[in-house]
């Protein structure tokens, strides 16, 4: 069995050392990934100076392109993302708006640079919105050409106006925990077969 | 101070008598809306035989001109809604597509018909989505002309993946229950100036 | 190469005969989906006394029990919609509430009864929503088990406040063609691979 | 009759000299507003090294300090935005975030900081999405307390999959420009009865 690789892009608003809950439940991703046999890191897009834009590189010190590396060698990319006012974070659609640019690129086969590449979603807030936020990163990440697993979401919040965070609401392995591990097996398994039999060509 | 009249449409999926939660927050938002000297009504529209379409009469024992009448006679429309999959139930969008029709109606002085009128949304699930459920609603209101007053939806999910309904999850009162309470003081403010300072014709 | 089995569902708000743009699209797609050794077929929901409701079987004549048959006999699943106030058609509503039940149904191997079927959407309207209506019925059937393919979905609108169908607007080859093409290649590619390795038992 | 004020926020992802067409619709707007006398300025979001954060001042050179400072001297909030893959662009989802803050900001008559305030939204993209930016914005600004008048909103795209700007597509009196007209008479006439006739301290 092939070694895949996974990257987490953590959506946090927060840059630098502050904890983040969107990052805590990215790493659970990584985690319950290397069951199956996927290595991975996360990366935190707040501290890596992405410009705003629709270009695959926008220049004057632009971080994207050294993402964008990332994510090109990756068959799995994680959008682990907080939830504000019931919808996905500025920074998450600062990355989806820079993925936009992959619409225009193929790859060595002429195909959409993002094809057989998988993708998935995790979410965390307070409270109330986390379907919405898969659904606007799925369709727009589903759009540039990725492929979505099967129950290809995890998330957590709390009851309506709660104010507790994930990273403090203690372990939730019957809920989240348990979205989490069938997102994972289905990501490896999706991800490796169409590594071994790749979309065809345009 | 004139009373003003209004209809809250409870878009369970359920018709008859079985308990909805979205009508229990729908009959709250009533209650604190008679505070304001605002008489109502609540009206089960799955009990209602309203068909599918998006003319204001299907023909053919259509519930909707009834309920139509209902709109037209009342100054605030409330429409309270379950969540299914993260999203309105699909009664919610039948009434929604029933309502496109007013965009080609107007009244006695050539305005649309539903001009002046306030809208409000209540929302109701085991678990997350209230929000999008609020953005589609009112988004779909608003472009028939209704107005949405500050703060013009109250809601109640539980914790992420849970399974309570809001009937059963006890009283609400610092949470939801706040919510109600501005909800309505702000909708019948906006209602009775909009019903004495009616926006000009087009 | 084995044939596999694609069901479109037609969600058009009209029933019986009269034309639908959203079934053009679906046939459309179907045709597409032949050139890949895919057989199947377009059922128009509104003829099929389909009720509200979350459950496999709502009784008294429901309709959607032999709907729900097709759906699991096939290995993809198209939903073809119009826009309303751009968004999904609330019979396309209904069918994901319908779906919601999967959720709770287990196949011979104790796996979510959807896994290892391919959903994909195509949409059609005088004017905008397209994309929203993509993201809320993918999110949902993805939600159930579906797994969606690169570039799964296909649409026309028109400009913006149009009020033209596209069964009146001309054949679009290079726009909404084009994309119902790569649909129908990444739909059947995927289905096969998953046919022949399906996502593990949970 | 008072002179009111308006501030358009143009969130397109471009700073500096380029043009934009999410400003020109929001000068459209702002020209309509000053036929029922409304003064007002259109501020480039991209230009004011704005900061992500969910506070009134994340420090450090955050410019949404003075860009706050004239939200709250203004009456009339207009959100101008472009369209990326469906959605609102990360810039004008920072903004709604920054006045996320507003929810725990109290005026000195003990009320949310933005009640009594009128919001409408401006949206242009080459195609499809302006009704779900529409619903994003809308949702987002009235759960902070922003009134939303009646037809609150205007927009532009071409036909699906277009490549063509608003700037560059030639004047739409009839489509864009109307519903431009009746946003702005509509936002003046609400936010001059509310001004008038504030909501009641919570």
């Amino acid at each position: 069995m092939t070694t895949l690789r996974a990257l987490v892009l953590g959506c946090s608003l927060k840059s630098g050392a502050e904890e983040s809950s969107s990052d805590l439940l990215g790493r659970q991703i990584l985690d319950a990934l290397a069951d199956h046999d996927v290595d991975g890191e996360l990366l935190r897009v707040a501290d890596r100076n992405v410009k705003f834009g629709v270009s695959t590189d926008e220049g004057d010190g632009d971080g994207w392109p050294a993402v964008r590396e990332k994510i090109l060698a990756a068959q799995i990319l994680v959008i682990a993302t907080p939830i504000w006012l019931g919808q996905p974070s500025s920074v998450a659609k600062m990355v989806l708006e820079r993925l936009d640019a992959e619409l225009s690129e193929t790859d060595a086969r002429g195909r959409p640079s993002m094809y057989d590449k998988v993708a998935v979603v995790g979410v965390v807030g307070n409270e109330d919105g986390a379907h919405h936020v898969i659904a606007e990163v799925i369709q727009a990440l589903n759009d540039v050409g990725f492929t979505i697993p099967a129950a290809g979401s995890a998330y957590w919040v709390g009851e309506a106006l709660g104010k507790v965070d994930y990273k403090d609401a203690g372990p939730k392995p019957d809920t989240t925990g348990a979205s989490v591990k069938d997102l994972a097996a289905n990501t490896a398994h999706l991800a490796r077969i169409l590594a071994d039999k790749p979309y065809a060509a345009g």
